[in-house]
């Protein structure tokens, strides 16, 4: 196997969609690299939509039999770009956010769908919607330095990402100590809470992490994809109509007082 | 934020109902105190009744951002007061029984449509009714000293709370330990089980717990209403039924020949 | 109680069917053994069946409280004996697949609609079949010399059990791990995932936990009869749904080019 942090011209191929996001496809693994390292890879609307159609696009390319997301530099992902709240408006409010609820749901609906096995490469801290997704994803292996944090009602909104639904099933009554409290986690806790599959210490991940999907890569890729398939049939149905329900009481939350209250006192660092 | 071990007549507002159950609105929360500490908390048919009024009356308070649960003394509580069983004419013995499933019933189904935030305060053993309940909440934190037994089928009973449902979907195949097997968990297995969302050190557990409280229940309240109705709402059909159900088999298993036997076993010391 | 490792002539009934299915009754427990210690208790298509006919069979018996799964020698079970593809004229493959799925379903419907608590008594490593189905148990005991691995892919193949659906509720995001990319858990890593209820030294293991089963067995058996199908009509109708989809995707694998290839390179040692 070739060392997955070679330079890309090494690489089987490798797609450009805007710098934001490096797509690339070697060792039969295709790389989503969230690449906005002076922003903490914080996602603008842009970044939703182009993720979005590499999701939908690729998912049928015979020679892939992984799909794996990591970050760029110390971050995995600050969340949402709180920019994109900013400087609205008040006029255009609702239109805005009834288009934010679109793209959202649009977005984390091609995670639902997507047909391969779905792999997360966490280096560094995560937040929001990168960490409330990855309970679409089918495995999450994360460096010890990783933490997961989804302060939705400090910012006076509400859980995305199927979490309302995916993460009670997952860690019981520890649940609401991420959704509702704010609670941020270890790499550790995240792992004791089924939200990792595995820790690594930092040190050895990188190197150890590609080597473990490159094997993984090789696995039979139909038995993989149906075996996929198979476990995601079972909750399909009750994960989008999660999305549709979530992304409606968003629209609601963004065009309330109390939200736009708690993203100025967040600007203002209170 | 004050010191909510201070005296009552600090409290914004306080409400007698029995003797046996104390509610107080302070500091957003509203803190409902089972106080029956001679009986070790122990539940009387009153007691429950006045528990539903309390949650399903509540509800829509303004100024009331979480609800909180905690027993006095060194209990929070030993279940069902088995006295409820005693001296009954057997010619009553079906209408107490399709009785108390109406009751259990009622008292139930008002946890399960509690619309706000529902945190449990385990200040000692919590036994029977009071356990299978905390997979309705949507935080449960405990003193290290806490233990956590429903002992169901010593009694020749079957589980309620909806914890039919609930436990084998927080801890899997550790449930029977509990629901059919009658094994008693610590605070620490409580918490890698997924019932338990925060372990403290007793010594430290009253000062640290309502300090954390008081710090949640400030964030904005339409936010944590609507996420905590958002989870809720996945699976409130599916727990309103378990509850009927579990309430129909308990109803037999009061008038069957071996419950009879089991209590009458339990308190002979048996 | 008697000492469950006591000659067979002191079991209070014995039953004999095949010599690779042992089926005894003491202690109001049926202990069902898997009796084929020269092959690692590997599962011939036989065993399938002769399982299926001691489950439905024997549920109504009074006298048993509890059914108990072990395995003889120091495996607990090697999983499906892979001779079953072996030597098998391309003409009657697709015969032999279709036949395989419908003895396969049986034989899980059996496990699901079992009426009294099932228990397992993991004394060895296990693989397969006889791993995913433990999601169907009501207790899993393991020494903590027991592994669990699910090698599905590796042979190009599924998962079945109805582990597609139980798995994933037991473990989050560490199910694709077993079941796509063939971890093998240690017992403790095992009970962590919700999987084993309790694990025991090897030295003290078959001495406690035939002393524990012979007291839980004494309890009152329609109170654990109705707790344990309580627990299992909230899922019964989604767990037979998965069986069958299981099986399905089964049979089309087993016919696959993929999975000739897979389970070729396995008897080659690739």
């Amino acid at each position: 196997a070739k060392d997955p942090s070679s330079s890309a011209s090494e690489a089987e191929s490798s797609t450009a969609t805007s710098g934001n996001i490096l797509v690339e496809v070697k060792d039969k693994m295709q790389i989503i690299t969230l690449n906005r390292p002076n922003k903490r890879n914080a996602l603008t609307l842009e970044m939703y939509d182009e993720i979005a159609d590499v999701l939908e696009s690729t998912g049928k390319d015979k020679n892939i039999t992984l799909t794996v997301f990591t970050g760029s530099g110390s971050y995995y992902c600050s969340g949402n770009d709180l920019a994109n709240f900013l400087n609205v408006d008040p006029a255009d409010l609702s239109a805005m956010a009834v288009n934010g609820g679109k793209v959202l749901q649009r977005f984390v609906g091609s995670f639902i769908d997507h047909p391969r096995p779905l792999c997360a490469v966490i280096n560094g801290p995560a937040v929001g919607i990168t960490v409330t997704l990855l309970g679409l994803f089918d495995a999450v292996y994360a460096t010890d330095k990783a933490t997961f944090h989804t302060p939705f009602s400090l910012l006076g909104q509400s859980p995305e990402g199927c979490s309302s639904y995916v993460f009670p099933k997952l860690m019981g009554n520890k649940a609401s100590e991420m959704l509702l409290f704010n609670k941020k986690l270890t790499a550790q806790e995240a792992f004791e809470c089924n939200l990792v599959s595995e820790v690594y210490p930092d040190h050895a991940f990188q190197s150890e992490i590609w080597k473990k999907l490159a094997e993984i890569a090789q696995l039979p890729p139909n038995s993989l994809k149906t075996s996929k398939n198979l476990i995601r049939d079972a909750e399909r149905e009750i994960l989008h109509a999660t999305n549709e329900r979530e992304c409606q009481l968003l629209v609601d939350r963004w065009q309330s007082e109390e939200c736009a209250q708690a993203v100025m006192n967040f600007f203002q660092g209170k």
